[in-house]
């Protein structure tokens, strides 16, 4: 793929963002993305292929949203993305000019996704690439909800460290902890310590805090709550605001 | 390495193929070269370095092959290019002024192949590096033989999802196949599904395609086959075309 | 950190020199760093995170010191520099208009490290960063001892291939190996074999030797010393210049 890109756009500067998304996670690859995005200069292209439907009838598209491109599968990749800002315009890459004259069944981030971002990075208008599209599929990402005394969470991602990154964010948080004291618990445990940062809690303890895309994140300090805990994507994280003993 | 190619070629693009080589797998890198360097720029100058023999009287080379050029170790870390594209000219590296003044024992990477493969991105002629070569090392890379009614061919490498690629390719495959039916047998197991992409098998299932670079592949979908069938490089992979039940 | 580096200053050109530093090990940081940084080109600017204490009250500081310049926290990850390269110029990251304009407390590489790197790369001068400091901490690295007739050393750092490189540098072994014989053990067991490189030892053998940054590395050739041994970081490396048997 970047052999693909520089050999349409030689001047483009590469950067890669992560190399650590699991096979097929397009979830973890939306997040991950989502977290980045909007560090990048405006008028960075992204080049997004987490794709286990390549070669099948799911389309590619490309998007304009804040202020930068996105070229990726439709399949819910761009979800966080479009959440955080809605897109002024889509298309599906259809525009046969703009991918490799072969397309291999099995590999369009080669032949298709690469050759339309280095293209877009060349300064082609997005439009150039396709039609419009307004029915691109997003992902159902688990939202927090509210009930029976509690805010009821889940970890949504673990990152390098360890740390467990739930769905809660911090403005929903500091709205139910106001004025009454809440508790927090995962997988059974009262996580015991809030703190604004890991070295505030003492060596290999449990703590809870805002990690750096302001969500509630479950760590333990100088080492992994993933591992501590046993836990992954998806576990329970629970915010108790009424009547905990 | 990086250092030491942007200390004489500042105005280098660089670009990683790949992080997955194992140490000393010079087979796994002589393959994932073959697979990449097409899709880069005409005139690009690949750093190969997958050297077990660093250090001792193996030599150094570059060549030029298929509009690019190379710098490697001669242990056969170019066999499948070389394959590919027959090369023009290959020098061996023995100008010591293309080289770092101390060049380390165990790290010719750092001081005799990146100053050789900078000098090259910044223009001088390939036969400035040393004098000519025909005798260069090959791998031996296993082929599939044909006899009993059967081809029988073996996985060459199982990439980052865990797809087995085998050393059939599309055209032998075709061959054999013309006219009469096939069955596909890995590891004792029948592999009822020939699909276009990996979209097309049903979640879990076992299947067979051909991937990226047109040689059959054995895949489990949206899972890892090497994993599900415990298989590595060197299992067999069989067509029999004849009289099978 | 690359999306605020590239904003700052777009023309810079990134390169990785590693993606296999554990979290936490600013000693593996600090080695790492110290091997690369004189291979890069003078001017080169390095953007050195490894920081367990981020968002604490340990500082941030920006360094010039062998015609490089270096932004990192303050918590010993540049010893190994400064131990090969005095400084010309510390700096506390205090100037707030060359961070970004939030500072996460679980992110200060992305938003006070990036940015002050990538402003040092658009040409600041690095006082503009902040006021002078003299106190930065060092790491206390593990230096070896004479005695008993024997010199004690250990492991440092083990690299990708498993090689376990020692704190015994060849000037130090050279002086005590000088007109008499020795004797390397490691873990209760003799190496015998010395070798100028990996490929001059039998393939699966233990061999010692200097590596690239020229200390006393222990090796298996064409396998894993530290998997072979069972052996890390601390491990103990005695050479024995006396009275042995």
């Amino acid at each position: 793929m970047r052999g693909v890109a520089l050999d349409i756009c030689p001047d483009a500067t590469l950067a890669d963002i992560t190399h650590d998304i699991s096979p097929q996670d397009i979830l973890g690859g939306a997040l991950e993305l989502a977290a980045a995005y909007k560090y990048f200069p405006q008028g960075t292209v992204f080049l997004c292929v987490v794709d286990p439907g390549v070669g099948s009838s799911r389309r590619g598209i490309a998007a304009d949203a804040g202020g930068r491109r996105f070229v990726a599968p439709d399949n819910g990749l761009l979800t966080e993305v479009f959440r955080d800002a809605t897109p002024s315009v889509v298309v599906e890459l259809t525009e046969r000019k703009y991918a490799r004259p072969t397309v291999s069944r099995t590999f369009e981030g080669r032949d298709r996704f690469a050759p339309a971002a280095a293209w877009l990075a060349k300064g082609i208008a997005i439009t150039a690439l396709g039609a419009e599209v307004t029915d691109w599929r997003s992902l159902d990402i688990p939202e927090p909800h509210e009930g029976g005394g509690q805010l009821t969470g889940e970890v949504l991602r673990v990152d390098r460290f360890g740390n467990l990154v739930t769905n809660i964010d911090r403005e929903r948080l500091v709205r139910v902890a106001a004025s009454r004291p809440i508790q927090i618990v995962v997988a059974g445990q009262p996580v015991t310590k809030f703190v604004a940062t890991y070295a505030e809690a003492e060596n290999g303890s449990l703590c809870a805090l805002f990690g750096s895309s302001d969500h509630l994140e479950i760590a333990v300090a100088g080492g992994s709550a993933a591992g501590c805990l046993g836990l992954t994507r998806g576990a329970a994280v629970v915010v108790r605001f009424d009547a905990f003993p």
